[in-house]
């Protein structure tokens, strides 16, 4: 559990009474027990009201804050309220401004706008932490810290080129050593001196020139906001060593490296604002990747929007039922909270027309409070059922940062190469057989798992070829496909003939990559039929002309002058298997290879579904626990296998093989009779 | 009148002799006199002509140039030149030089490109005005000065920066004030000195986080503005009290708040440039939006093509008769000038393909020049007939430019949602009509009007909603749509429950706002028909999900799960009643929906004709002047009532009940036998 | 010849061994003279290398190298290695570094990232460039010196202002003399003192709203740039006078005067990367261009990619035998030399996907090394028999960077009107026929040809529109179009009547310019027809509308208020005649009537060949060598005619009016047996 004080869902969110009047705070109160809230966390964007001068702190309305919500009932998860630093310290310090990625100096205002190399800034945001510790480590109502928020946007200003110097020096010992790690002959942009490196900005005509110098400034930067969380994490451990701590992640964000971000945080937390319309596989993806930050840890969910969002273009309402599915769909992925963006809403700036529990209206009487009512009610009957229970996934999705950050600064062969959309083809392809999947960085321990796929394998960083291929070589079964183990860890191509090191367990030779625009496509054409993948398919975009050294073809081009040549190729190692996927093919082509797979490895849904419907399943003390999710606008099926089943919210009983008809957005948690 | 001395319309335009040798003066006059003109609107950009050093004036080109146009007859509207500094200036105070709103110094250049909290540009500039007041102020040719030139962008320097805090400090007294109109606690924005506001540039991040903050710095600048043409009113004024002052405005034009601007002005004057196929409706709602800036009072059309513009990315001809129909169009709605951007063609610089009476063939041999020349003689013909005549509505529309800011600026719930689209809708279907609109500020007297409509009444600034609530218990009809009464005048939402003030008014409670994409539409069901309204309707974007609080559901939505909800409610309200349109209706709604209305009222035009043919009336000393513009390619009818009426142009007089056909794009001014 | 040290069509390309291990560079002699290649360009960026700081010069890895390239048989295009200064040098005079038209001070990195008036970079580029050749100016290896590379950004720092004055100094001696040539009357831009003149930039609001200054800053930034280079130049040349010297063009670029550069260029050199898709037209197009900026010699192709690019959007491979006919096409246009970017591909940074004749695998067995040693072959067979051949053109184009400039900055009265879009239009319609064309500046000889065409003749420089109608005078065919003798050199407009200076000649005066948007069109009704122009057509964007004084009108528009007004004019003037095409016309149109004139003056393609076939003919010494180029991806056939002929590549022979077969991309040299 993340903290055994509240041991039941945690419920509830940000809460902002700092923006409103005392009156107010007790209708909160009485609002609050209402809906079952009891978490609420605070204070996030409070800073200058607690600091209002440089020497002077103010904590006499939080103390009286804390003490209301404790008499209520209420937990908190305290937060330092970091994000943004008061008006009079950019003013007398204004070092603590950024300066962006085209050279400006940054002004006073907006969030999360500071130098994470101001001293300024490390010192006076470690010291509030502190000092909250301090005063409130030993408050009954206090469940767990939040560091900053949502910490993100990088800075190219001089504190932070002479930092990244440091950090260089630090990495590669010598200035030789930087020369040949980032190929800097090209262009003739040898240095001699450390101060001859400059953070890569547009201001040098294109920030992406060498891709080897600008992701190590991405890494260098992920590292310096480390440092900040580091700074106050590091602070209130010291005080408070047996409460957890966490900051809340934006989804899936390639502006931090997350791996390394879990391996800090002691529960791993995240926003979710999917887009309107957006696939509901896309949000199970990044649910499932948080989970995997910390090897299969449940998170939280720390914010998502009762009811609509502020900042999209087209802000539409949550249907109803909707924000009860997705709440129970985070759980379904791992999620021991739900946690809303925010509890009262704002009446000026610019969230006032972001959803909240409380409306403008300022009382219960709405749909939307009415539906967190109701889920409060639910997640307070299911108390500690769920938690600390774990999904046990059979399959791998790898994914990584740094990645996803070289392709997108890379220039050529295709801008339309997504490295994320293209996890997500393969997600979406085990996501819509209800077969589970975790989403792990390649640097994790593959051995658990029967299947591990690797879309758009590009980089390979040190020793994880080798833990690819023993994972197959001890009887894996491994699917990469095109563009992938072209460069190492510095972005650096693997010379001696494409994918590198993946070349032998792979058995092939990728000698050209022919780069096709949108209007241009080519066949897959299916020789030797393998499970469900036979026929023709299209696929476009980058195409691999391989040749075989080893492996086996299982389909070819259909067109252009490499049709006949492989593009599906099955190459026997070990015990194991590999598989290579040499162009970008079309959902049914994944699909069907996905299924072929899991039907060659016995991996199936829990139970045989309508289409629409999602399936999971969490497991503790032996028992498990199946969600079913419903996420047609109309009612759908799920079909019971040999087991009766009892559904935790209706507490209605199912007998073996019956066939239990969900409404609209329902949602039932079975477990075994 | 504008003044005596010239009691005709005046005909004329942008002159610019300085570009030219004196040999050219004199053809111009020899060609002015040949179409007819008798006012010349000049010097507006000589400044650096007219002081070529800071301590140097000279003025010998400007008498000759005076004297030369008194002697042909010609009068002045004279410019006082202060639109763009010389360069010396920029050069020797580069305070004079603005920072725009992504912090960039601006270099010399251009136009209307200085700072307005300059204390170097408003010193400069009055002194000019008052040199040239002194110098011409008794000059027989002067009938009015035109002070600056377009005003409009604003500035981010640090002098304004000032300039804001000394504004705000007159306006909210205390800091604390700021921090709660501002609702600064959010984000911890909370200031605790002057010195800590900053300007909301894009270095803030997004210079639209707090809409208060970004609303009051739109005021402080329309404020500092109107500083600098107001030192030089009050020069000229001085010197010369009993000529009237004017300045030229953009048109439908945000960056100003032109309500109060108006109240500056002796004559409101704009610069009319129809985008390529811009609906008419458009063109007139903005007449009559200059007409309302004084309450009625004939205004100037300062500027429009001859022929075509150059800034717009396709710059077509004006048809033949186009420009004389649409001269008259302005006339029809309230001008007592006809005036032209420009009368001889610059051979150089980036205005050299805008159109002119004289083209650069440099003779009066062209058709643009017949066609100027016709219309001047028209103008002549036509005397002070129609000189100060008035137009009478019973129709308000309210129009509003800070709600057109905040809703520019606001961060949800839909972008597609624009103020003055919105606006434009309504006054189509009025404008289709023929049924006269007035174009005022909600602050206006309203006393004098049967319907007021108030399209997205999105901020009621202090007195307004009582204002309304007056007019409507004293028999008025009123017509607001979706998304009003929300916010007070610095954007911070009314609490309570939507539409907020006006919930008593309209017998409603809006409970939830939905947000719908282009691709996706609601329908609007007739229950109870309305004249008119009946059937079924298309609606979008914005769809309020309201409860009826003592008014009548007219209509209910078709589709989504507030099908059956009310979308068009009446509520009596003292001998008035309110309606309420809860959604983005289509056209044929708005226009039914207006019809009903009109018939319920007894408004109708003044006469039947076909479509496409434009009515207004202007009335005078117990004349009534129809104006019939026929805006159609091809021959259209209008249908006499039983009057016999005369044709103040063509001469010809028509039976009653006559149908009177007009030629493609011909124009009738009727008056009464 | 080039060098007649190698009398030979030079075949290779950019060699950067200095990103290579020396054991690489023995791997690359090999590879090298399987392919044919006898020629390296290096070291185009190695200036940090050669000049690892101020003082200090380190050549000993170049000697190493040269002297391996020559005991391997290799010659040297030896670059001066000054595109990219070196970062100390960046860091310790950061006025080298440029400042954009957007006013933000560049910082190190890239390429070409320097100011053309950096005393600085001018002195150490040159001094590079002068050791350079005094260690190297004897070296046996040593063909020609390559300056600098791709010049092309310009600069707006203060240094480059207070240039700009001194070059405006020198061009036009007063400053009364500036206000006039720019019309600073207007918009009071009026200066007294050279230093009121800033650059125009984005800061000015809009650079373009003096078209003339901005014309001549940009004249002023190709002499600057062109300074540059000619500091080195002059440097080698001192030492090594009888080596040519050369700069490698970036193609059809309107960033430097390239007719001027031409002449400051022993041999003009350029880079062909044509975009995905584009129609072979404009390629050829390019390369008569080139051809073009001196005289007709024979140029370089400097660098092209063996098999795909990097920095396009989709970077396909270039198809089996397509690199080879791209090769034969720049030779049958006027190269004499075949050479790519890059010999072996890098490993880091952002060309690491830009094809190479060594591909990342490091060996020669891949598609790419087999069609680059197959056409390395084929050249050494052709030793010198087609070195320094002309081609004969009989059709001029006339095309001018300045006029491209001003076209580009002009506003009104189409956004869509492009210089170089409308120029290629005609070409096309004789690349179409094989009717060869030279494309040429107006400023050229126009003695030698039959047909002059001149599309958007907007600009008539001094003497132009003299040499024009003396061309006609003399029996010549001349043929313009709308928006033709607008202004002058200075961008100012030809008062009287368009078309200017050309009025006399075309026998026309326009009197408007319509511009119509893309979804608007008129029609052209052909009244007299005129060879194969006959019937209708369409046309838009611009339409003239024109009177005729003394042409004759051979067609007229079909639609809108000036149907019936001429739109083609024929005007016998002198033994010629001129021909005015007053719109913008469709393709049809332009291919009649090019075809029309063609046959009035008995010109034709070389042979009768299918579609997608391309022939030129090269000549020298009496023989004519006539390629056929086969741009069709299937086979198509050329017939000859009435002469027997041999294939210089295959050595076939045919007979007489035989019908020979090309392959897909298949090339034939023919000389007549």
């Amino acid at each position: 559990m993340i903290n055994r004080k509240l041991p039941t869902i945690w419920y509830g969110g940000d809460y902002n009474p700092d923006q409103w009047p005392e009156a107010i705070w007790h209708e909160d109160m009485a609002l609050f027990q209402k809906a079952g809230i009891n978490i609420v966390t605070l204070p996030v964007f409070s800073w200058a009201k607690l600091q209002p001068s440089e020497d002077v702190y103010s904590f006499e309305w939080l103390d009286k804050l804390l003490d209301l919500i404790e008499q209520n009932g209420i937990y908190a998860c305290l937060a330092t309220s970091t994000a943004a630093q008061p008006a009079w310290m950019s003013r007398k310090y204004p070092e603590v401004l950024p300066v962006d990625i085209d050279g400006r100096k940054r002004s006073h205002g907006s969030r999360v706008n500071f130098c994470p190399n101001s001293e300024t800034y490390r010192y006076y945001s470690t010291r509030l932490a502190e000092k909250l510790a301090e005063r409130y480590g030993s408050h009954p109502a206090l469940l767990i810290w939040h560091i900053g928020n949502e910490y993100g946007p990088h800075c190219y200003c001089d504190q932070c080129a002479s930092a990244f110097r440091v950090w260089l020096q630090k990495k590669y010992q010598t200035i030789e050593e930087v020369n040949k790690q980032w190929n800097m002959s090209f262009w003739g942009h040898t240095v001699y001196d450390w101060e001859e490196i400059v953070p890569p900005t547009n201001l040098n005509g294109d920030n992406r020139c060498f891709q080897s110098m600008t992701l190590d400034y991405k890494r260098f930067m992920s590292d310096s906001i480390l440092a900040c969380y580091q700074g106050e994490y590091d602070a209130v451990k010291r005080i408070t060593p047996e409460l957890p701590v966490t900051t809340n992640i934006w989804g899936l964000f390639n502006g931090l490296d997350l791996h390394t971000w879990g391996k800090h945080m002691d529960v791993v937390s995240w926003d979710s604002y999917p887009q309107m319309n957006e696939p509901m596989c896309n949000v199970a993806m990044r649910h499932d990747y948080m989970r995997g930050l910390k090897d299969g840890q449940p998170f939280m969910l720390m914010e998502q929007t009762p009811s609509q969002q502020n900042w999209q273009p087209y802000n539409s309402l949550k249907r109803p039922g909707v924000m009860r599915l997705w709440s129970y769909q985070a759980v379904a992925r791992g999620a021991d909270t739900v946690m809303f963006f925010q509890l009262r809403r704002s009446f000026g700036a610019c969230e006032k027309y972001h959803g909240a529990v409380i409306e403008h209206v300022g009382h219960e009487e709405t749909r939307v409070f009415r539906e967190c009512a109701q889920l409060g009610a639910e997640l307070k009957e299911l108390g500690d059922t769920l938690l600390d229970s774990r999904l046990e996934s059979k399959v791998a999705l790898l994914f990584d940062i740094d990645t996803w950050n070289a392709i997108e600064i890379t220039s050529g062969p295709n801008v339309d190469l997504n490295y994320a959309s293209q996890a997500q083809k393969y997600y979406k392809a085990f996501y819509d057989m209800n077969v589970g999947v975790d989403v792990i960085s390649p640097l994790s321990d593959l051995s658990g798992y029967q299947l591990v796929v690797a879309p758009v394998f590009y980089m390979l960083k040190p020793g994880v070829a080798e833990r690819v291929k023993s994972f197959v070589e001890q009887g894996g079964t491994f699917v990469t496909t095109f563009f992938s183990g072209i460069v190492n860890e510095n972005d650096l191509v693997t010379l001696g003939g494409y994918p590198g090191e993946l070349r032998g367990l792979l058995g092939i030779w990728v000698e050209e990559i022919d780069s096709l625009p949108p209007e241009l496509k080519n066949r897959i054409i299916v020789e030797t039929p393998f499970g469900h993948v036979t026929g023709e398919y299209a696929c476009g975009m980058l195409c691999d002309l391989l040749h075989l050294e080893g492996a086996t073809s299982l389909a070819v081009y259909g067109d252009d002058f490499y049709a006949g040549m492989p593009v599906l190729t099955e190459n026997a190692y070990g015990k194991g298997k590999a598989y290579y996927v040499a162009t970008d093919a079309d959902e049914r082509f994944i699909s069907d290879l996905c299924a072929s797979l899991c039907d060659q490895l016995g991996l199936a849904a829990p139970l045989r579904a309508d289409s629409g419907i999602e399936l999971t399943q969490r497991h503790k003390d032996g028992k498990t626990f199946t969600f079913v999710l419903n996420h047609n606008k109309q009612q759908a099926s799920v079909h019971l296998n040999k087991r009766a089943y009892r559904d935790l919210l209706s507490r209605s009983e199912y007998a073996p093989e019956s066939a239990v008809t969900l409404a609209a957005y329902g949602v039932m948690i079975l477990e075994e009779v």
